[in-house]
């Protein structure tokens, strides 16, 4: 048996509400935890990928061209491995088609322990994009708002004009994420495929108001200018009548004092932002609106500058 | 002869080329002065409107109805006035129709200099409603982006959504703007009916990244993300042709260093960001871009943190 290191990436919120596309949080708590070991043999295997429950996935492949992590480490693989191989071992322990940066977390977590085996000719930063080329497989388009914040921690402002390069964004005091993954599930791909491609003048500048607006509110720590601008009038509507719970879990969020609350990446988890005194009771009260609807559900609660991929014992 | 004051308000860059509608910048030392006289019969009147040569005005009316100035004053005395009346004598110090912020400076210096006659019953932001209805006259539509600076100093964000709420922006340490007025005119009513209504999500998206990311610049300071963001790649391409200098002063500008060139509102102003010692070299290279196309032109180098509306002796 070859050398062998453990790297955990956290789940993340993508969109973040207000920034679609361009910024994401990373979560506290919740991940995936891939191990890369060497092997004699060339290129890259993936040897097992075990679910939430720690029995083998039942959706995802063991197949290296079909799999996020895999197709990550081969690009990576190209331009600083050797002659020997890497085996991947992927425990899930972020839900899949969950908005909750899933494939990005598998992505990040095996280029970092990737990574490390090679004795990191890469500083974290400049891993980026082998991990964006994993997430691109399962997504369907170069978006980095779940990779970059998993892979740095905190809050990220990752456009893609900007990208590889990356923005780490200052975030308030005293604020929470809640987060709730109803048991449900949204296909990326298919709810960006469903999205209107023309906006008018007016609907892209409210957007970007309440986007610019978000940004110096955190920058400011200005909890009042949170709540007025944690909003996403252009692409919320057109994806909340899919996850049928979002309506009531939402209207749960803001009778709770939630400063913000919207759709975590494509859905169907779904975030507030909160003052983190009341984050436990708002998680409860968004877990019962859900529960209210029959729908099973699991909640957590973050920090804002949650930490990034990081290697484990 | 009733008491009297007399207030200047600063020119001012709108949009700031990333920022349409919601982003805005004082400038040094080019700006209207008001004197607001009280006098004994009701109501709001307009004795003088000089020119920058100091004669009456060729175009500006005296009549209260159709004064942007007037029009402020009226909305203000209307809520906090008394049974007497006031008179304005206009001294216009910034050209019309420049996109140099021209009406909006008029009536934030009347509002501020009547505000004063009266005792000063509001603090200078709440003075920005008063200041807009004027501006609306001038502008036909509800943007506070010359308004706002004007009356405030500085750059400030000012997005319709938030209004009356303005948010006052960290400016980067080390740069200044130049600005360049072009002896041509743009109607900005005109120039804004000419935009185009729809927008694809990625014309949106990119504006929206460029624009979050100038924002993130400026509070970091970090010069090279302004030079990245410092972009409109919506508005300035459809207001470009109807400036005939402006793609040899920006190319100027840009040959000389700047971080970014744009319209100054819908121009024909052209303003540029630029490290601080290099503004002089830049403010001549675009003058003599402009003036080798036979158009005249003069040029101002401000602070990015130009004082706001204020008393003059």
């Amino acid at each position: 048996m070859g050398e062998s290191v453990t790297a955990f990436a956290p789940a993340s919120i993508g969109n973040v509400g207000v920034g679609f596309d361009m910024l994401g949080l990373a979560l506290d708590g919740v991940g995936d935890h891939v191990i890369a070991r060497r092997k004699d043999q060339p290129g890259i295997s993936v040897s097992e990928v075990l679910g939430l429950d720690g029995a083998p996935h039942p959706y995802l492949s063991k197949d290296p061209e079909h799999n996020t992590a895999s197709i990550a480490v081969k690009a990576l693989w190209n331009d600083y491995g050797d002659d020997h191989g890497v085996d991947l071992r992927i425990h899930k322990g972020v839900p899949l088609q969950s908005g909750m940066g899933s494939s990005a977390a598998s992505a990040v977590a095996a280029t970092f322990a990737v990574n490390q085996l090679l004795g990191t000719p890469l500083p974290t930063p400049n891993l980026l994009p082998y991990a964006l080329a994993g997430e691109q497989y399962a997504s369907g388009g170069l978006h980095a708002d779940n990779v970059a914040p998993s892979l740095l921690g905190g809050m990220i402002y990752c456009p893609k004009v900007l990208l590889p390069e990356t923005v780490r964004m200052p975030v308030p005091k005293g604020v929470s994420a809640v987060l709730i993954h109803p048991e449900l599930q949204v296909n990326t791909a298919h709810a960006r495929r469903k999205l209107a491609k023309a906006y008018s003048m007016e609907q892209w500048l409210e957007q970007q108001a309440y986007f610019g607006g978000f940004l110096a509110a955190c920058a400011a720590s200005d909890l009042e200018l949170i709540r007025k601008t944690l909003k996403d009038v252009i692409v919320e509507p057109q994806r909340a009548s899919a996850v049928s719970c979002f309506a009531a879990v939402k209207d749960a969020a803001v009778r709770g004092g939630a400063l913000g609350c919207s759709l975590s990446g494509s859905g169907p988890s779904i975030f507030a932002l909160t003052e983190s005194g009341k984050a436990g009771n708002l998680a409860t009260a968004m877990e019962q609106a859900c529960r209210s609807l029959g729908i099973d559900c699991q909640s957590w609660v973050s920090s804002l500058d949650a930490p990034g991929a990081h290697l484990e014992a």
